[in-house]
């Protein structure tokens, strides 16, 4: 019988109907990855064809010094927000809003090579990429016009990337997101009532549930959260309260790394290596030192399509319930 | 140069980004849905397939008597919500609400030909079908555990849909979505600091500006609205104030129906087919009558595909102004 949970941190209902019947699965996409060549001669991401793309600005060397890198960012050449402020649509009336698009839209190419996707990387690889990602929220942040930080990953076509070769993204935008004002609203209302961080006791309580984690260490807790908006949805969430992601010390950052590789790993070895998307929550820069703020990384793979009810009414229909799909990815991991 | 704007709806932002250098296009399903018949052997929505389906909450007989269908809605065999209630996960602390999946989610087959789609209907099917609706939502809302009816349309595989043939859903739930709640919260407020109707207020403002406007006639207007999230995305809004779809008078539904057929008709002829999901918002079941809702119908092409940013914060990146996207569709309807 299918069930309407409701997401504690964004106040959103979510249909868990798992007899619609449907199942996961993934598409040719998986297939595709499996033939990418190390090196593609045409793509702008692969090492030699860095002139294709605006100059770096973070370059990670390798070790051995022959001026190659393992890491690359740059301002992406289609950027949705750029650093010259720009004037903005007429006022045309107190119902028409418009502020310029100043900020930043930076692409990180986390691996020079073009087929080593996420959930193949070792640890020491996916260290650099989450202090890559570090480094540049905490150089996006110090910029004046910076109110809000987003790093995203679109991984395969369904997902919404046009370029194969491994890479995240990040925006600084100027303005603080309605979403993000509504969980910060939520969490504050939280911790004014209980004195407690709202995602310090998630975290707590899904551990005591037990029948949603996929993985658990000294440090972070991997769940499928019990109102997941989609099968196999996965929070990653640090034990240790901590507000903003680009605060976390060195050691939280490199567990931080492991973790996100488990679950990617997890995911490809229980679902099929579907396509994903993954971003990672954070305090909005004016309430960095809030207490209610807590960091996440939420994982959501493309195994269905939200539709018209979704997108009209906000409520997503999930047809796998978190407990089944947790399941499924801790035994895949074990 | 990129701008941000925000929506006076739902208070989101929407970054307007044209110099992305993407242009709407659309996908091989145009092409697939030339070349479908007008019966199919194995589908269920096809007349002489009604065994395939639960029984009928609607038909509309075809006027001749001899006992065809033109409409018909029936319970989805894979519903999101049903009418008996059941037991819900149990109570494993304050952060894990979950209710009933009670209420109703059904199939509107709007025409007995598997190729007759949208844009192609005449007045009279237009009207039949807004009738059809109307009539399951005044139905649906009967029922003590509705709270909210959402009727949508999925239209092509881009937009979520399973089945070619032509047919819309309704979904009745026994929650008021946080979307909703929160779109009203704005309306209302709207309505007390200034004492009007924010969308009739809007669609005043967007006649005045003019330039994202595609039609206007005597009871309806349709645009592409400032902060639009999408490419082409477009909304219809009846100028006389009315809060709630399915009590909007005859006269005003059926021209309804024909001012949706020719935005469709728009749609089709200016960016080449696309598929396309849309949503018809109205108020609240226990705020009918409340004089800050006031229903409208939201189209949204599936131009361009929502990314980790958008997933993440919520922010749509929309790559064509409104205005372009407006002009181009208003003149592809002269």
């Amino acid at each position: 019988m299918p069930e309407l949970r409701c997401n504690p941190v964004t106040a959103q209902w979510v249909i868990i109907a798992g007899e619609r019947g449907k199942r996961p699965h993934a598409r040719a996409q998986s297939r595709r990855r499996r033939r990418a060549p190390s090196y593609l001669e045409g793509c702008p991401f692969c090492p030699g064809n860095e002139a294709q793309t605006p100059p770096a600005v973070l370059e990670v060397p390798e070790p051995d010094g022959h001026g190659r890198w393992q890491v690359r960012a740059f301002p992406n050449k289609f950027a949705a927000l750029t650093p010259t402020p720009a004037p903005v649509t007429g006022p045309e009336g107190p119902l028409f809003v418009a502020v310029p698009g100043e900020g930043a839209h930076e692409v990180i190419v986390e691996t020079p090579l073009h087929n080593r996707f996420p959930a193949d990387w070792d640890e020491e690889e996916m260290a650099r990429v989450v202090e890559a990602y570090q480094q540049r929220c905490i150089e996006l942040l110090a910029r004046p016009s910076t109110e809000y930080v987003l790093v995203f990953k679109n991984h395969g076509e369904a997902a919404g990337t046009s370029l194969e070769h491994p890479h995240s993204q990040i925006v600084a935008a100027p303005v603080v997101p309605q979403d993000v004002r509504l969980r910060a609203e939520i969490a504050e209302e939280h911790f004014r009532s209980t004195g407690r961080c709202l995602l310090c006791r998630l975290a707590e309580d899904e551990l005591r549930a037990g029948t949603r984690i996929v993985h658990r260490d000294d440090r972070f807790v991997v769940f499928h959260p019990f109102a997941a908006a989609r099968p196999a949805e996965t929070w990653i969430v640090p034990l240790e309260h901590q507000p903003a992601f680009e605060r976390a010390p060195e050691q939280t950052a490199s567990a931080f790394g492991s973790v996100l590789g488990r679950a990617l790993r997890g995911l490809r070895a229980a679902f099929g290596d579907p396509d994903f998307n993954y971003a990672i929550h954070s305090a909005p820069k004016a309430e960095a030192d809030r207490p209610f703020h807590h960091w996440y990384l939420q994982l959501m793979p493309r195994l269905t399509r939200a539709a018209g009810f979704e997108l009209g009414s906000g409520i997503y229909i999930n047809v796998s319930p978190p407990e089944e799909t947790a399941e499924r990815m801790r035994r895949a991991l074990e």
